[in-house]
């Protein structure tokens, strides 16, 4: 077996989830991913927990949901008691093929969705990472090469997390107690988000590997402003590119796209929470060094910074500040890696992608 | 996809556990058997129930059974969570490699099944069946082509089980009031079994698909007689082969074999129960006409025998009948094809291999 998969599991097994022997662990994984598998339940017997493996396999998926009728959806109990009696959840991702389930009516699997809502919040209570196994679907979609992809996802996940988590803490203690960031990139993006009163975090791959941000939720009134967007959004397999927005007192007043402008108009069209943004996230995990089409490892990337429409974070709003309500949450990317700054209470923080914590940064 | 699978997904969930809108389904499969699971999950969409997926994986088993210290196997509670809100179990087997856990101690596997055994307990009380994807692993172990192995599973399964319910019936009806059954076969089976007052079964493919036998359990202490069995017998990967038994008041008190005799040897030994029949089983499932070293079909093959020592059929005991208990149950096999018969309180009811009830059969 690969080395790198080894390592993988074991960053999942001790990093992120930190298994004991008094641990239940559900592992959810596909086809492709059968020596991650392999090796998750290698290093789970060696800490003397106990496994137990949920397929998840999208042509079954599809070909259920293809079948049923949509208001017979209904929550399998079965799966929400063994939830309730897990201790950890690993969810590994991996495409046969991505498009497997294009087939199915958008109705349906918003069906599904809430059919079994009651696990997915039986879940969050756990202690749970999602990941992703390289498979060549997925290489595809990335538009790299198998082997290239792999790479690509060991570059970003198989890393010294205690180090990262030091680097981003850096930038956590700049953004906790600021009251305003600012983001400015070429000529078309100048924002400024109030984040008074809010909290940041720090994610150093406990629930997403890779992880590598800084984030926080900006107050939903407080954007003002212009952002272009440097790589494409996707949404239900269609491609928005060039997506420009607009912002007044927190609100989209404007929006354009140089492709699909009809599909940004249906993210913002959500609900009222889907034309405000519920977070604003810094990519540092300088192991990731392009774009993927695969929002797990793009907003981690290393210099840039991410807004996403929608539902604020959790953890980053205090009880007594206002938090962004939306049935959505659309991460949208720009590139700071040039002719770019981040200035936090009017300070540059970060220029042209070096941060004032790291050698080269210029001040002005 | 091949129609054979989808005819075989319609007999599991139509015919062997009659799934309905109400049901929570558990499966459990190995990855060779996708396209079994995808046809299920369709049939299951079709029927309105809700299925989860089980993935039943050897290497990480094996895996996991390795780095394990043998007195750390705990029942995994989520998973007896989960089985205890299922109403319908269905499993699947089907080898990438059937030899895959023989490097794991024999110690382990007890452990490990030991464990779980609260799981299996909660499972006997559902509605369950067993089956089998044909993979080119399990074709190999049956010393068949890949092709020929596929179609040998078709036929045991792809069946009319309701006309071959109706031709078992005949042979249950003759064995169900019976006081005694007489098994001879060539020169050196002739054994009599005393099954006063058991009850006899009808294997139709509700628990086991294939199914295909009529089957009781003898009185403990009321066998009598001498057997050679004409199929090899399975035993962690080793062959017991010309295996010879003597009966005396129901226990073995010879026995030989012209090749492994020990582990023939160490099977008597498992326990008390163990050196006396549980089973007397009659192969009637015409589709299966070839051994193939797998005991789900070899012993519902039609015109042959089965004994099996060790443990007796709860449901063909009746409460005030002595059980024959014991940690085993080993099916072994007579051809009963030509130079046999079986008789029934004195009388023939099956003649080289023809019933009573069939044409062409000769009374004497």
């Amino acid at each position: 077996m690969d080395d790198r998969i080894r390592r993988h599991a074991e960053i999942l097994v001790d990093h992120c989830t930190e298994i004991t022997a008094d641990d239940n662990v559900l592992i959810r994984a596909p086809t492709p991913a059968e020596d991650l598998v392999v090796a998750l339940y290698e290093r789970i017997g060696e800490v003397g927990a106990r496994p137990s493996l949920s397929w998840s396999n999208s042509r079954a998926g599809r070909a259920y949901a293809r079948a049923m009728d949509a208001e017979d959806f209904r929550l399998n109990d079965a799966r929400l008691a063994a939830m309730e009696e897990t201790d950890v959840v690993i969810l590994i991702a991996g495409s046969t093929n991505a498009a497997e389930t294009s087939d199915v009516a958008p109705e349906k699997s918003a069906a599904s969705s809430r059919a079994s809502g009651p696990i997915l919040q039986e879940r969050l209570d756990k202690r749970w990472v999602i990941t992703q196994h390289p498979t060549p679907a997925d290489a595809q979609q990335a538009e790299m090469s198998t082997e290239g992809w792999e790479q690509f996802v060991y570059d970003a996940i198989n890393r010294d997390w205690d180090a990262q988590r030091e680097f981003q803490a850096n930038m956590v203690e700049l953004l906790d107690p600021a009251d305003e960031v600012r983001i400015v990139a070429g000529d078309d993006t100048d924002v400024t988000l109030s984040v008074d009163g809010m909290d940041a975090a720090n994610d150093y791959a406990k629930q997403n590997l890779p992880g590598g941000e800084a984030f926080t939720s900006p107050v939903p009134d407080g954007v003002d402003g212009e952002v272009t967007f440097d790589m494409p959004v996707m949404r239900n397999g269609r491609e928005v590119e060039g997506a420009s927005l607009r912002f007044e007192d927190g609100e989209v007043v404007d929006h354009s796209a140089g492709k699909n402008e009809d599909v940004l108009t249906s993210i913002l069209d959500t609900d009222d929470g889907a034309r405000r943004v519920g977070e604003l996230g810094i990519g540092m995990n300088r192991g990731i060094d392009e774009f993927s089409y695969n929002m797990l490892f793009d907003e981690k990337m290393g210099d840039t910074v991410h807004l996403a429409l929608g539902k604020a974070i959790e953890e980053c709003v205090p009880e007594d500040r206002e938090f962004n309500e939306s049935d959505t949450h659309v991460d949208m990317l720009v590139d700071m890696s040039e002719d770019s700054r981040i200035e936090v209470d009017g300070e540059v923080v970060q220029r042209n992608g070096t941060f004032r914590f790291e050698d080269g940064f210029e001040s002005e």
